[in-house]
């Protein structure tokens, strides 16, 4: 069974601009306080990565605002991985409030890199973790050969 | 009984700067988010106080660093009213990583005042509530005229 | 001639995260203070739209991260309009070093609204003044029943 | 002579909150934005100082906040140092508006350390140019056995 992530957000006075909306950059900090808890449930808490001087900057994120959040909203923040190789991931993300109305979708692509920024490979066994979590089985790295790359216009 | 009031905060990325450690401005947003949850357990959210146009906003704040806190920590922050009447009121917050060790002290003041910015005193129910979670007792509102002011150097 | 417009920006430790580099959701903070910018330079500074009720929320935003941007680092942010009609707005914009190096590109798209958060189209000197800037001559506003919702998929 | 030194800032929303002030948080990294020029226009680029791996981290912070600044209001911010030895620096704000209304007030102590997060003295060449802009003149760096310490209560 793939995970169904969702993680809670509670919109602060610091979340909000004139107007008394959430200010739009803001979403983008509350996904990524969403993505990290998505990787500890999944097994892979990012700080283990750094252990190994692994990291997963974003390279590319899009996001479509639906309706208005605004202050003490609960927002509910649904994860779920979009795209996964050894060398990448991606998220999509679905925000809503508690009366169940859609105030964002958004989606994030990483890369796996080093400490010098370069592209480096997650270990098997981070990348059974996150497979079981994409597609409820654990998967068998594809050869990096076999792979066609597939990083969207 | 006073109200101990504790929240919790985890380190996200966009709390931290370069270094791997916490921004400090980043603490104001933490401590924040902490009051509005003190609010809450008071029983005087602050959405509700909105309602009727009445705002706290922070007129003062210290800081004191005592250590780093880094991507992932788990803070433990704890919220102290140190002041109130019906016009201001003043907290105190320690922050804590889940090994005891203390990364911040801090202190807010913060007036009340209507949506015109001007002081605005707090309806009495609301001073009651906040009263118990300072003393532990409900306390009959001062009279505005035997109040001296003690706004702090 | 259309207004070819660009903003410098010095990286602060604020828009640094873990790892020396801008944290990703900063750019989106970092283009709004280039719009706004924009606009005064188009002459319809988004201060005198407020006046009028009027507003240009963000209703889409798209990054794409090419390189890093590091603390200290002067960045000049190009901002061109790409789509204008009296109802909304959108802009393409580049990031780069001060060595040329593309650090991002990004889009975002706004639409026109009252304080009521509805649809409200712009008036007609303001439209004009955006059209000078968007295609470098004044146009005759399209009659709203001519036009054909482009929002993209 | 000593430095008489002045940043300028322009409101975004980014720094905006609910009611269309200024954040109480974001005084801080505007702050932070300029110290940055402040050492910059000393002789002093932090930057440069990163290359020895000395770093400034805040250890205190106080504001008192006088009046709201708004969106579009251009800020101005003064910054003088209130004190000085090899190992600590400390500076006294001033934000107004262009109307000459003060904003804010505040101040901040650093220390110097280096990449482990331990006291370091920062090199005299360094020393000396923030001296010239904290006294008009270069000092000669007290010898520390000599000098009281004087962090404040």
């Amino acid at each position: 069974m793939a995970i169904q992530f969702r993680h809670h957000h509670r919109v602060t006075y610091s979340d909000c601009t004139m107007g008394n909306h959430v200010y739009h950059a803001r979403y983008l900090d509350i996904l990524e306080a969403a993505r990290g808890e998505f990787f500890r449930a999944a097994g892979v808490p990012l700080a283990s990565l750094h252990q190994l001087e692994l990291f997963f900057p974003v390279v590319e994120s899009h996001l479509h605002h639906e309706a208005t959040a605004r202050y003490d909203d609960e927002l509910i923040i649904e994860v779920v991985v979009t795209e996964l190789d050894q060398q990448k991931i991606a998220f999509a993300y679905g925000v809503s409030n508690t009366r169940s109305q859609i105030i964002l979708s958004g989606l994030t692509r990483h890369i796996c890199v080093g400490a010098d920024g370069k592209s480096k490979p997650m270990p098997p066994e981070f990348f059974n973790k996150l497979s079981l979590a994409f597609t409820g089985k654990t998967a068998a790295p594809v050869p990096l050969s076999a792979r066609v790359p597939k990083m969207p216009s």
